[in-house]
Parts: C-alpha cells; structure tokens; sequence
C-alpha cells in the first residue's frame, strides 16, 4: 500500500500549457483544406512559397505587436548558449523582413512570397484567444505603386471565393492610412517620429468604433476614457477640432465608391498627404473596376484603421458577412478574418534604404471554424470500414481484406485494440464506421463473409414501427462472396 | 556625416538564430507533396489527424531524447508567467502520450491518430543538422498485439510507395528488443529498471556498428572506447562471453525472414523474453506474407536497435536503398529516413495502468530532398507568366489580363516592381517565366499583344548557328489579338 500511494505520488500529471490547444480531426481538415485553398490562389497570383524558422532573434523581430500597450502582451523568449535572446515568431511578416534583408541581392525584385505556419503570443489566454494560432500570408516586397495594393485587395477577395464564399457573404474594405495622416496634419500632428505616439494613439481609438460608439472613441481622442470597471486609458490628446475633423472622417465613406472618392477629396483640401492617398485609392478603384470587382466585393471605408503601427498606406480588411448560428441558433457576427497593407519601413530598418512592400494575412482557425459551421468546408472524410477480429487465429487473412479494401482506396482497418466483439463493435460505431466485416473460420471456409450495415442498424433500433420496404431495400446485414466482397463494400458505401 | 554614422550603427543586423534554415520554393513545394502523399496513407488505414501545441510542460515531456549522453543536447524551455516551465516538443510521440492520457475515457481505443509538424532541439547545429525540422508520425495507442507492430511496418512500406519509390528502391528492417533482452538476460544484465542504463548503452554500442565495426562496437560493449580525438566512451561493461553473444546476435539475420526466424528460435534457447520475441516476429511474417509484402519490401534484421531508450517490443526503419548522387556525381547513401516501433511504457507513466502503443515516424526533409535529387517528387511549379508594364496608364488593363490568365488556370503576375523594360524582363527571367506580354497603347487600339518567348529567346542567343527552321517553327516573338490572347499563350506554353 505504503508503495504504491509513493508511485502515485510521483507519477506525471498529463495536462496542456494554459492558452495552448489540441486540434482534433474535423477542424485540422478544414484548415488544411482552407491553405490548400489560399495556397492555390497564391500560386496563381505567382508568389511562391517560404518557410522561415519558428525562432529568431528578439532584436530582429523588433516591437511591431499589436497590442503593445497591454500589460501581459509580448513574445516568447529564451536565451541561446551564446547569450543572444531569440524569439518564437508573433507574425510572418518580421521573418519576411529578415529574410528579405539578408538575400536581398540574391532576390529577385520584387520578392513575392507566401507562408502559413505557427506564430505565438505570450498574452493572458482566453476563450477563442490562444497564445499559438496560424496564420496564412501572402506579400509584395520592393513593390512600390499602389497597384501592387491593388492585387492584395483583389487577391484578398479571391481567397474568399476559393474558401468556398459567394459574393455577397464577404466584402473587403479599403481605406488609406495617408488620409488620416492628411487630417491629423491639418489638426497639428505632424507626420513625424514626434507625432508618432500620438498617431498610433489616435488609430487605437478609431478602432474601437465598432464597441464604444462615437462617444467613447471621442474621449479615447480627447483626454481619455474611463471604463465601466473605473480603469482610465490616457486619451491622443486632440483639440476639439481636431476630433471632430477625425470622427468626420471615419464616417466619410459610401457604397458607392466614386462617390466616396468625391468626398475624400474635398475633405483633404491642400494636404499633400491626403490628396496622395486618395489618387492612391483612384488607381486602386481603377484596377477593381477593370478586373471585374465592383462595390459588392470591395468597399472604401474609413473607419477601417488595422491596429498596427507599420502600416504606411492602403490598408484594408477582408470581412465575412454572412449570418452564421452558435449552437443555440444565435446569429453570431464573425466580422473581419483577414486584412493587409502596406508597410513600406519593416525592411528599410535593416537596409537603411527604402524597400516598400505590401501583403495580406489572415487567421486560418477562426476563418476555417467560421466556414465549417457554415458547411463550406467539407470537412469529412469518411470513418474506415471495420474488419472485426472474429477469430484471432485468421489475424493475417484480416489483415489481407485491409489490404485489398486500402487498394480499392477505401479507408479500412483491423481491430487491433484487445476485446470482444461487442467492444469491437461499439468501437466501430464510436469511428463513427458504417461498416463492420465480420468472418470467422466456418464462413471463411465457405469463402464468405459478414458485413454489418452499423448506421443502418443503429437507425432501424431507433424506428418505432417495423419499416419493412426500406429494411429489405437495405439489409443491415448482408453475407458476401469473399472473392469480391469490395464490390459489395462499395455498393453498401455509395447506398 | 556624423549622423549617417550614428544611424549605420543603430541598425539591426538581418541575421538568422544558428541551426535554423529558411526553406525555399523548391523543398518546400517537395515537403508538402511528401507530406500529402503520407497523410493519404495514414487516411487510407483508418488514422485521424491531430495537431498538439509546440509548447508542453517540460516535466510531461520527460527525457526520451535519443542522444542524452551528449554534452549539448536538450530542449528549448522557458518559464511560463505562473513559474511552471515548459519546452518546446523534441517530437510528436511524447505530446501524443499527454494527449492520450489527459482524454483517455472519451478517445476511442485503440485511438490511431497522425500528426506532422516542426519539431525542436536544443542540440549544437552541423550541417544538415537543424534545430527545427518535421516530423510526420502515425501511432496506435492501445494496441497490445504484434499485429498492429505489423500493420505500422506495411504503412511505412506503403508510404516510401506512395512518396514515389519503387519495390527495390527502399526496404524495412525489422528487430524485437525482446531478443536483445533475451541475449543480455542470459548474460546477466536483467531485463529490470536495475539494468536499465548498461541495456541503453548496449543500445547505442549497437547503434554504432555501421560507422564503428564490430571491434569498436566490442569496444563499446565492454569497458570502453577512445575515439580518434582521444575522447573516452565509458563501456556496458560486459563480459567477454556477454560481448560475443551481442555481436552473434547483430549478425544472425539472413535474408530469408523465414531462415532468420528458425536461427533466432535457435540462439534465443531457454529465454522467455527471447521466445516471446520470436513468437512475434512470427506473427509479423506472418500478416506481411499474406499482405504481399515479401523480403524484397520488409526483411528481419538484428542489427537494427534505434536508440530511443522507450521502445519495448518490435522495432523497424525504413531504408532508401536507390543511389542518389551529389552535385559531383559522388553516390549518397542516404540510409535510414524513417522507423518505429512498440512502446508500451510513454502513456503508463502518467496512467499507472498499461497502455501499450506502436507507432512510425519520419524525417520529412531529410526524406523530401532525396526523393527531389532522385526526380520522384516533382516540386516544380511552372513560373508565371510575366505582364510586362509598357505604358503606366494602362495598368488596369494589364491587371485584366492577369485576372483573365489565373481564370484559365495560368499562373501570371503583373509586374508591380519599379524598373524599365529591360529591368521587367531580367526580372521575368529571374523567376524562369517562359513568357513575357507587352502591349502599348498603339498595340491595345490595334486589339494586339506582344508574346516574347523568354526560354526561347535565350537558347537562340547562345545557338551560333542560325537555325532558320526552327525559329520559323517556333518564333521567339508573336503577335496575338488581345481578345484571344489566352489561347496563344496556352498554346506557346504547351509547345
């Protein structure tokens, strides 16, 4: 006794790190379903693929998350045997950078690329918010006109067609973060490493539009705002006139996008900042218009910021429209499930020349769920037919079935956990197996065997009243010759 | 000048950690192949795929490295905010044991999963050896039987098919560690945690064979080898007899499994351990017999041990037979590339209860970059083609004829760097676009575009002769109407 209390004492504990997630069969499909999809129109697009490593060094990363004014935010970080801090990845697109600087003659120009892989957040964890998830992107480096934003846009909508989407369930919105620099200018915010802070303060607000309201995104560009739990976030510190010029412009846009244009143009006056990001948002509708992706695919919205503070021009988000239902029937609004820009500083911090570049990004988990529980994604493979072990002394004749049944390229295997034939069968039905073989020696003799219809027979246990036609129509057992029992599997399969 | 140089010197350095590599196009376009074709056999037998975090609880993993008498090896750890550490996974066997017994009641069992994906450790880097590289796996957890040891050597034959390789070109080596049990027992090392650390060294004495011979090895089995660097290897300390008796046995395979077996029945003489071996190697012949996988696919051989202390019963690689040569045209052999085996102890220790388990796991680069040297995995993605940009105001219409290209399915991208035309088309060749089209504005009212065969262009510019019939055949350059551009290109990219 006193032993064995001492071994389960000592024994492991088998549990996950907190935030970190096993993904089982169903949504692994889906997801490799949805980059096999993306992956496709990348290649089309002709960007190729690239791998980079999960670990790089923390200086190289740099500090380009997010959320960096949360307390618990930041990277996973160790040091190496030669003292230098490394990082696990928080995106694709400061290894890009990286990669981008350190073959930069060797590349052609422009670099395009796609990658999808992990990337990891040392955040506080919460429902849906993992602290590893994968991301799916595609980029242009050394691309500098806005044409090159134009094909992310246009290629971000793709995406969401070969994901299964209809025109209609999706829209992509555009917006240009040089009319905001336009605005904060003639509001006295200078486009300048001074005003940086505050610039990145003011994008923070505009994107909590959707949750506060005008209200409260007008405190967060005031002096600042005080949450229901009495928690104070500092404010961008803007004069009255400069919030309303800011909120005025987060609600400038229309369906229409000429009509947005017009607008956007009278509102930046004489900036040179804004008047360039609008003849940027011209030559984009331009391609949209000539490719065949009207307002019901792309939309210009200015109150479209992207949190990020390396964007430098056209930005944009990829938003799913479509009503999808929690498990109770609630509608559930997925909104945005990928979006993009340009960036046209990461890679300059390393070369100290201007290398512009621009790209698209998005959350494969959250998008794949969002498509399976709208049954886009076929996420089914069907369970394998299982071939019982009636009589363990004819193991090598099972296997044999298997075998055959594999070739025909049906899924199908033995049993080879340890138990009865009930506990075979309730296996078999936990599979989720249509089919079960069963063939002791007597009947393998005869050269036969049994195949049990378990769906079947489950429903017919359901029936209240004896349905005799469809029994008969479809038995939910049948004995078949051996010699072609793959055809009979394959009858039962497609019935 | 001052500030140039203060700037210069506040710049990171783009540089990648050591032992992790970047992979490009090509291998990654052959890993994927790889992987795809693998899953489709793991699917085929029934498996369901899972994905675990990279991240586990260092104390879950344990330490089943396979190397741990070397001085650098290791994992990549760090503390969690609750001061608890966790390491990155060193493979997808260790995770899968916490997976398995943290849901054991609700997973079906025997629960059959596979899983591919990177893999970490801390090792000192070489060349060709990485930090990060993937491994693709396939288990079955509760599985007691030689059977299912059985099932997962006809997988692996099957996948080294299913990656390209013919019969003739790969074999399975198969070993129990029963029958080293059997051997060590009768010379006095017990089969018992007591002798644990001399059998594990007597493991990798064995191990070595192939680069050391049989006298470094007999080294290595008694008191202890110095390598060429004058660097000591402690021994097993055996006898003289329990030395020969382990070399014996390394040497009693033929190939003849059934000849093996009656020479193994013979040497392992009264040894319950050694029998029990035996008996299921038997089985093993057995079920690969009547699947028709002769000795041409799967042969028993007793010098295969794999180094993994955790294996408990049969054990198998998979080996690259063909002849694969170097960029000198030197013959590699490339060896092992895969190999599993049963371990009945890895869910156990978090579950005090048995829960016995046999899997096969390979290296999925090592494997790809083979298969792509020996031309069985073809990672060739034909380049796009390439819409030069001749006159800026027509860029919508470039972009039409891009959309109009990927919707036939042709790979093609607009050019959207800066540059020339004689910078657009070293561009075009720099990705080994075949094709490159230009038009003008002259050109679009005329309703024509300008196809420039690239790949044709250059072999001509290096023919000396003038190969008039040829190039009358098939011309460098073409003239086609705008309106039925896409069939000349698919016709000029077929030809």
């Amino acid at each position: 006794m006193a032993k064995n209390k001492k071994q389960k004492l000592q024994r492991t504990k088998a549990r996950r790190p907190r935030g970190f997630e096993d993904k089982s069969a169903d949504i692994l499909r889906a997801e490799t379903a949805l980059i096999a999809a993306a992956f496709s129109v990348y290649d089309r697009y002709g960007f190729e693929p690239l791998q980079t490593p999960a670990f790089e060094y923390a200086d190289v990363l740099g500090k380009f998350l997010p959320d960096e004014d949360r307390p618990n935010v930041g990277v996973f970080a160790l040091r190496d045997d030669d003292e230098q801090w490394m990082a696990l990845r928080y995106d694709h697109t400061a290894p890009l950078a990286r990669y981008v600087a350190e073959n930069y003659d060797a590349l052609p120009k422009p670099y395009r690329r796609y990658q999808a892989g992990s990337v990891w957040r040392n955040e506080k964890p919460g429902p849906g918010r993992f602290r590893e998830f994968i991301q799916c992107d595609a980029d242009s480096v050394g691309a500098p006109g806005a044409a090159a934003d134009a094909e992310m846009i246009i290629l971000a909508a793709d995406v969401m067609e070969a994901a299964g989407l209809s025109t209609g369930q999706y829209v992509v919105r555009i917006n240009n973060r040089k009319l905001l620099d336009g605005i904060l200018e003639a509001s006295g915010v200078p486009n300048t490493e001074a005003g940086a802070v505050q610039r990145l303060q003011v994008l923070r607000a505009i994107d909590k539009l959707d949750r506060l309201g005008a209200g409260g995104v007008a405190d967060l560009l005031g002096t600042g705002r005080k949450d229901d739990s009495g928690d104070f976030t500092d404010g961008a510190h803007l004069g009255v006139d400069g919030i309303k010029a800011v909120l005025g412009f987060t609600t400038a846009s229309h369906e229409d996008r000429a009509k947005t244009l017009a607008t956007l143009e009278a509102l930046m006056g004489s900036s040179s900042h804004g008047q360039a990001g609008v003849d940027e948002l011209k030559m984009i509708d331009g391609i949209l218009e000539a490719c065949g992706y009207g307002p019901e695919k792309a939309l210009f919205d200015t109150s479209i910021v992207r949190g990020l503070g390396y964007y430098t021009g056209p930005v944009f988000e990829a938003e799913l429209l479509a009503d999808i239902k929690d498990k109770k029937g609630r509608p559930v609004r997925i909104g945005s499930v990928g979006g993009g820009g340009r960036y046209d500083d990461l890679v300059s911090r390393f070369r100290g020349q201007a290398v512009p570049a621009t790209g698209y990004s998005f959350g494969v988990s959250r998008f794949a769920s969002a498509l399976s529980r709208m049954g886009l994604i076929e996420a089914n493979e069907k369970a394998p037919v299982m071939i019982c072990v009636f009589d363990k002394s004819l193991i090598s004749e099972y296997f044999k079935m298997a075998a055959e049944l594999r070739a025909s390229g049906i899924r199908a295997e033995v049993f080879i956990g340890a138990g009865n034939m009930a506990k075979q069968l309730k296996y078999a039905d936990k599979r989720g197996s249509q089919l079960a073989v069963l063939m002791g020696s007597d009947e393998m003799e005869r050269g036969e065997v049994t195949i049990k219809d378990l769906e079947l027979g489950a429903e017919m246990a359901k029936a209240i009243e004896d349905n005799k036609e469809w029994r008969e129509s479809r038995p939910a057992q049948t004995t078949a010759k051996r010699e072609n029992f793959i055809q009979t599997i394959q009858g039962m399969l497609n019935s």
